[in-house]
C-alpha cells in the first residue's frame, strides 16, 4: 500500500474516535490546546512527504527535545558523555529520584528527566550560548529558521518545575552537574518549550533514518555509530515505563512528549511524527500510539 | 561481504583474544566447561548455514530457554498471559525481588526470573506433562529429537536455587502462582538445563526472523503479531540490566544465558547464535556480545 | 492510683467500646477467635498481680514469641548474633523482602520476620532439639509446664506461609541461613503457634523489668546489659511500622502479635500483657494499644 | 555514685583516647573545629550543674536544632502537624529522598532532613519573623539572650546545600511546602547554624525532663503529652539509622548533630549534653556516644 493511502486510512479509522485520555494540564499553555487536534506527517528517505490533518501546526515538543539535545551532546563530547549518564532502561517513572540514590547520581539513561538534565548541563558547559546553539542546530537540520522557544511555556515550566529543581539539585549533590542550577534549568525549560509541527519533526528526525545525514547532503550530523546509539536509546528508553509496550505495538525507535507529540524512525525508510494532545495514563499520546501501531501494521514494516 | 566471510573474519579477530570475564560457577556443571570454547552459527531465511568453531557442540542454554517457554505460553493462552506478567524493561538485576513488592507480585517482564517462573506456572497449569510438551516443541522446530534435559544440571540448579525458591514463594504469596511451588521449580530448573548447540539454537530461532513459521513450511508456530511481541521483548528485556547496551552495540533482538550462549534475530534475514562461556560483570557472554557487535557492524545490518 | 484501680477503670472505659479493626484471618484458627475477648494482666516486681477480663485464657502469641527466641539466642551465642542481624528500626512492613536486597541479606532487626528467621536458624543450629529447648525456657520462666505449641496453628501457618518460605530462601541465597529451609521454618511456625495467657506473658516478661532475673530468685536469665538491649529493641522495633506511634502513645518497650496480644515492660516496675483480637491497619491490637495508653496516662508512668 | 564523680570518671577514662572518626568537613567552619574538643554538662531537675572540659564553649548545634523547631511547631499548630510529617523511624539515611516517593511527600519523621524542612515551613507560615521567633524561644528557655545564628555557617550551608534544595523542591512538588523554597531554606540553614554550649543545651533540654516546664517556674512550654511525644520521637528517630544502637547503648531519648554535639534526656532526672567533633561512620559523635553509654552504665540509670 502506498504511504499516503495508509495515512488516509489511519485518518479515516480514527476520525470518529473520541480521543480518550487527558491533555497535560500542569502548565496553562498545554491545558489550552484543543484535544481534538490530530495530525500525522511522514518523510521518507527519497524526500517524499505524506501527511494528514494538523500536521503543519506547531505544538510544544516537550521531551521530544531530549533527542535533539542528546544528539548535540554526543556530537560535541563523544563517548565521555556515558561517564555521566547510562544507556539502560529504567523501570521507574520519568521523574523518579529514587534510582539516583542507588546509583550515586548517575541517571539510568538520557531520556528520563534526570538524564536529560545532565545532558543539558553538558551543553551549558560546552556552548557560550547553549540556547542559541540548540536553535542553530534545529534550524540547520530543518532548514527553517523560524523555529524557536515559547517563552510563556518556558516561564510556566519554571514556575511549576519543583520536581526538576529537586532533580538538578540532587544531581549536583552527587557532583554530576557542573553549572549553576539556575542556568541548567533555564536551558532545560527552554528546550522543552520549543514549538514544532509534525512536518518539521519528521524532517528533523530523518537524520536518524539516513545514517546521520540530511537527504541529498554531504554533511554528516552524526556518525553511523552515533545514529545506531540514538535509535537504540529511543527504542529501549524513549517511552518511560511504556517503552516495552511501544516496542511491541509499534516496533520502531521513537520519542514522545507530554504535548501529545510522538516521533518515530524506520531506519533506511522514513521518519514519522504524529500529534494528538490527550495522553494515556503513562503520559504518552493515546491516539498517537494507536496511529503508529496502525502504520506499521498496514505497511507490514516494523523493525521486527 | 558474504556472511561466511564475515564469520571467518570475526573468528580471526578474536582468535588471539584471551576471553575476559568468568565462567558461571554457581553450579559445578557450568564451572567445568572450558572457557576457551567459542562458536558461532548463522542460519538465514534462505536456509543457508554459516558457522565457525564449536558451533555444533551442545551447552547449557539456561535463560535462553525463557524464549521457548514464553513462545509456548503465548501460543497456548494468548493475551491473558499479560495479566500475570508485564512487558516493560526492569532497571533491576535479573533475580531481584524488590520490584515485585511495589507491583503486587506482577513481574515486570517474562525474562527476569520472576517473570519466567510465572510463565513456567502457566505451562504447568496448561499441560499434563509440561516437560514433555516443551521438548516436543523444541523437537518440532529443530527437527532434532535428541535435544533433552541435562538431569545433572537440573539437580544442581535445584540444590543451589534458593533465590528462585524465594521468588516463586513470594509470587505465590501474591497469588500469582497456581501450582505447587515444587512443580513449578522442577519445570523451571529443567527448562534451564536444556543442552543445545549454536546450530540448533539458530535453527530454532529462525521462526522469529520468518514471521512465526519454519522455512519451507506452511505451519505457523506463532502469528505475525506474536512474533513482533517476542522480538520487542527480546529487544527491550533480553539482557537484564544490559539490554540498552546490547541494543546499542548489536542492534538486534536477542537473549542470553549464563551458560555463555547468546541468540539474536535479524527479522526477515537470519537468526544467529554464539557461544563463549566467560561472562561479563552483567552476566552476559563477553566474547559473544563482541562477536555480535562485529557481525552487525561488518554486515552493516542492524535493525537501526 | 492503685494499679488494680487503674485496671478497673480501663476495663470500664472500654466495656462499651465496639472493638474496631479486624481479627487476623490468614489462618482459620486465628479467624475463629471471638473478637470480643478482652483481658489485661499486670505483674509488678513486688510479685503482685492485677488483672481483669479474659486474662487467664490462652491465645496464639505469634510474634510475641520473637522476644523469647531472641532472648534465648542472645544467651547462647552472645554478641556474635549481631553479625547476622541488625539492631536498627526498619521503615518497611514486617514481611518486606526489599530491605534484604540492599543490605546483602542482613535483616534490619530481629523483630521483622526476616530477622526472626535468622534467630530461629541460630537456635536450630545451637540446640539438638530447638523446639524442646524453647518450651523448656518458657516453662522455667513461667513455672508452668503446660505451655506448648498448637500443632493445628503451626500446620496452618506452614500451609499459608509463602512469604516466610520466600524470606528464608532469600536469606539462604545470601548465606545467612545455616540449616535446611524446612527445619528453620518448622521451628519458626511452631514458635508462633505457642499459646499463652496474659497472666503467663506478664510473668514471663518480668525478667525484662527485673534486670534479667525472676522475682525472688538468684538465677540470672539475661545479664543487665542483655536486658537493656532487649528493651531497646522492643522500644525501637517492637511494633513494625508503628513503633514510633506506640512509643509516643504508650512510652514503654513492648511487643505485639497478630493474635491480638501485646506485652509491655516498665523497667523496675512491672510487665503487663493485654489481649483483644481485632487489629488496627498496622497489624497491632487496636484495643490493646488504647488500653496501654490509658495505663501509662493514668499511672503517670511511662519511661518518658 | 555522685553525678560529678561519674562525670569526672568519664573524663578520666577518655582523656587518653584518641578520638576516632572524622570531623564534619562539608562546610569550612565545621572542618576548622579542633577534633580534641571534649566537654560534657549535666543539669538535673533539682537545678544542679555537673560538667567537665569544654562544656562552656559554643559549637554549631546543627540537627539538634530540630528538637527546638519541632517543639515550637507542636506548640503552635498542635496535632495538625502530624498530617504533614510522620512519627515512625525510617530505615534510610537522614538525607534520603527515596522514602518520599513511596509516601507521597510525607516525611517519615521530623528528624530526617525532609521532616525538619516541613517543620521549618510550618514555622515560616506561622511567624512573621520565624528566625526571631526561634531565637526568642531559645532565649526564654535558656535565659541567655546572647544565643544567635552564625551567619558564616548559615551561608556555607546554603552554598553546599544541594541535597536540601533537592529535598525542599521535591516536597513542594508533592504540595507539602507552603512557602517559597528560598524562605524555607533560609530559615533551615539558620536554625542549623545556631551556636550553643553543652551547658546551654542541657539547660534548654531540661523541659523534656521536667514535664514541659523550666525548673522553679509555673510556665509550661509544652504539655505533658507533648513532652512524651518529644521524648518518644528522640528515642526512636533521634539518631538517623543509628537510633537502635543509641537506644541500646545509652537507653535515653536524645538528638545528635554533625557539629559533634549530642543531648540526651533522662525524664524526671536530668538533661545532659556532650561535645566531641569527630563523627562515627553514621554521622554521630563517636566519643559523645561512648561518654553517654558510660554515664548510664555508671549511674545504673537508663530508661530501660
Amino acid at each position: 500500500m502506498e504511504y499516503q493511502t495508509v495515512l488516509n486510512q489511519i485518518q479515516q479509522e480514527f476520525s470518529k474516535v473520541q480521543p480518550s485520555g487527558k491533555v497535560a494540564s500542569y502548565i496553562p499553555e498545554l491545558a489550552k490546546v484543543p484535544p481534538s487536534k490530530f495530525g500525522m506527517h511522514m518523510y521518507d528517505i527519497d524526500g517524499n512527504n505524506y501527511h494528514f490533518g494538523d500536521s503543519f501546526e506547531r505544538f510544544s515538543i516537550q521531551s521530544i527535545s531530549k533527542v535533539f539535545t542528546l544528539s548535540l551532546a554526543m556530537k560535541m563530547v563523544g563517548d565521555d558523555l556515558w561517564n555521566r549518564v547510562g544507556v539502560e532502561p529504567s523501570g521507574d517513572p520519568f521523574n523518579s529520584l529514587s534510582q539516583l540514590e542507588n546509583d550515586s547520581g548517575i541517571p539510568r539513561n538520557p531520556y528520563i528527566n534526570a538524564g536529560a538534565l545532565v545532558v543539558a548541563d553538558v551543553l551549558v558547559s560546552y556552548f557560550t550560548n547553549p540556547k542559541a546553539a540548540l536553535l542553530a542546530f534545529l534550524h540547520e537540520i530543518t532548514g527553517d529558521t523560524s523555529i524557536g522557544f515559547n517563552e510563556t511555556v518556558a516561564a510556566s515550566e519554571k514556575a511549576e518545575g519543583y520536581r526538576n529543581f529537586a532533580l538538578v539539585n540532587y544531581l549536583k549533590s552527587f557532583g554530576n552537574i557542573e553549572n549553576n542550577v539556575e542556568d541548567v534549568l533555564d536551558f532545560y525549560f527552554h528546550q522543552c518549550s520549543i514549538s514544532m509541527s509534525c512536518r518539521e519533526l519528521a524532517q528533523a528526525f530523518i537524520i536518524y533514518a539516513n545514517h546521520g545525514t540530511l537527504l541529498n547532503s554531504e554533511r554528516e550530523f552524526l556518525t553511523g555509530r552515533q545514529v545506531k546509539r540514538m535509535n537504540a536509546l529511543m527504542q529501549t528508553c524513549g517511552f518511560y515505563d511504556e517503552a516495552g509496550e511501544f516496542s511491541f505495538e509499534v516496533g520502531l525507535p521513537g520519542k514522545s512528549g507530554v504535548g501529545g507529540g510522538i516521533v518515530a524512525v524506520n531506519p533506511n525508510h522514513y521518519a514519522v511524527a504524529v500529534w494528538s494532545p490527550p495522553l494515556n495514563p503513562k503520559g504518552n499520546s493515546a491516539l498517537g500510539m494507536a496511529a503508529l501501531e496502525r502504520l506499521t501494521t498496514l505497511t507490514g514494516y516494523s523493525i521486527f
